[in-house]
């Protein structure tokens, strides 16, 4: 029988820190551009409509000799049944042997790679000097994306956070927002005196809900936009030169964030072409025939290596399309998994 | 935190018999037909070409409530590191909510579930009266092939077993089967008396070695094979009317057992339209342009419920083409899953 290690929420929560968790998205971004990883054919299902569905999301890391999965399930009318509406499980294992190395629970390994790619997104393609962030969005994502991109770029000052159905909402999460980040940094730097200083400061900034859309778009630096929209919120006409924007909403066809007339202007990055191209941010302007997938200058992670040059004048407006790749959990949750096996933490059982 | 079972391959030996995983594949077969089973693009990856490689099959059965996967991997130097070469690993998840129920060894339930179709296809497609099973392949499915198919075969009074590759490897197999066929029996049957003595009495028949595989081809009216093989190992001309084949071996492309021509000829049915023309025993045949996707007759769940008739002449040939599918593995999961809550078997844990 082979052993394996299963991990919960909690401990991945007690071991991961941003920091790290940009680290090892690099890191995936990296390999695959280096071809040492490859991913999978995605599988998408639809239970009902807008009401549930999952996907499969696997591949193989060569340069970490590991492959393994992501099956991720929403269910819209969980909420009703006091279950999270999404809900994931990461299975790790050896790309030497096949034996299983570790089923992990998904949904915080989600949050923070998908922080990460965010963070990731702004200090390789937004001006370095950026100081004001505009968030849309104020779900379960919002928290992490600020947190990374806080991590990532020590000149932002504010941040403005956008609800597009409930001004009331943005600023509730700005009201509670500075609390939370401070406790994340608490949390996940508990044994790192001098970077949880450091991050503990990047928090001390402003908070600002959004009113004008129109008006903040203009001002901003960095826009990250993690909804599940379906409509466009960011037009193409209030977005200044030299803009920063990356979407991590879109994850499935149909799903659309930004104006996709912007893609005809700007310099465009992804994290993986068939599915950005298939169920990124770019699905539609292809759709449209406002661009074809050639608009794609490169992977990230070719910009993160130094082959192609990210940002290129500060009048350029950039485009980061994540849309979530699996050797970004891979990678995270194998960071979880040798941290757990050097704490004893986890429940090792045999299969 | 969300808990789920984990069920070791013991475990899961103590808990599952022939007869019912029969059951549960035939009801895989029979949802599939009612379109309450849907399969999800299968995954496949290899490692090293002939040396490792994985694949992931999913898929949900709104029938039973569960969607889910196995994934399986085959590293042919495994044995050398004294571990197993096939590694498969089940998950089985809620479709109502997306909550795991378990997670599961994958090995024994796919040597079930395998046998379990072998024995489906006799049951279905071959005489009723048929006496001698020809069983090419002497590797780790094969008793599971025989067991199936004395369950749902009471008239075979003997066996011959075909090694292509070492008449002493089936002579050595044939000098153990019986035994071992009566320890499984034992085993699957332990509380159940009447059944364990009905299966003892089947395993009362001849087990013999094949020297002559065209003259055995000849003589036999149930053929089943379970190889690696990439060439066919039964020739057209030997085939005589009236025989049934079940070929279980072919999952991937470029494998085959039996000659492909014998699919112009024979009355053909699949588990799977799509995965038999693609990976299944008809990829061949199809590739070479000696049928095409029509000569499927229909696929099995459909002559289970009486929909399409198998076997329409005591002089047809029939083939049924098994190339395994998720849903076989979902519903024998959850069977094991059912039985181990009763029990409270296997470990729960949280994620």
């Amino acid at each position: 029988m082979l052993p394996f290690r299963v991990i919960n929420q909690k401990t991945i929560e007690q071991i991961l820190d941003m920091a790290r968790v940009i680290e090892k998205v690099e890191q995936a971004y990296t390999l695959k551009a280096q071809k040492e990883a490859t991913l999978f054919p995605m599988v998408f299902h639809e239970f009902e409509p807008g009401k549930a569905d999952m996907d499969i999301k696997s591949g193989h890391l060569t340069g970490a000799n590991i492959f393994g999965l992501k099956v991720v399930s929403w269910f819209g009318e969980n909420t009703e049944k006091n279950l999270p509406q999404l809900i994931g499980t990461v299975m790790v294992l050896d790309s030497r042997t096949g034996a299983p190395r570790g089923i992990l629970s998904g949904e915080h390994i989600t949050c923070m790679r998908t922080g990460a790619a965010g963070g990731i997104g702004a200090k390789y393609l937004a001006r370095p000097e950026s100081e004001h962030l505009l968030l849309v969005g104020t779900g379960h994502q919002a928290p992490f994306q600020i947190l990374a991109t806080l991590t990532t770029m020590e000149n932002v000052k504010k941040v403005s956070v956008y609800n597009a159905r409930s001004y009331e909402r943005a600023q509730a999460f700005c009201e509670k927002i500075q609390e939370k980040l401070l406790q994340m940094v608490a949390d996940q730097y508990s044994g790192q005196d001098e970077l949880r200083e450091t991050y503990t400061k990047r928090c001390q900034i402003e908070f600002v809900p959004v009113e004008n859309i129109e008006q903040t778009t203009k001002e901003a630096d960095i826009i990250i936009t993690a909804t599940s929209a379906r409509q466009p919120l960011i037009k193409r006409e209030w977005v200044q030169p030299g803009t920063h924007i990356t979407c991590v909403g879109a994850d499935m066809e149909g799903k659309q964030e930004i104006d996709e007339r912007l893609f005809a202007e700007a310099r465009v990055f992804v994290d993986d072409v068939t599915q950005s191209v298939s169920v990124g941010e770019l699905e539609t302007a292809i759709k449209k025939g406002i661009v074809t997938p050639d608009v794609i200058v490169a992977e990230i992670g070719e910009v993160i290596l130094g082959r192609v040059p990210g940002r290129q004048s500060a009048e350029e407006i950039t485009i980061f399309d994540s849309t979530g790749i699996a050797i970004q959990d891979l990678l995270t949750a194998n960071l979880v998994l040798d941290e757990a096996e050097k704490l004893g933490a986890g429940t090792v059982v045999e299969i």
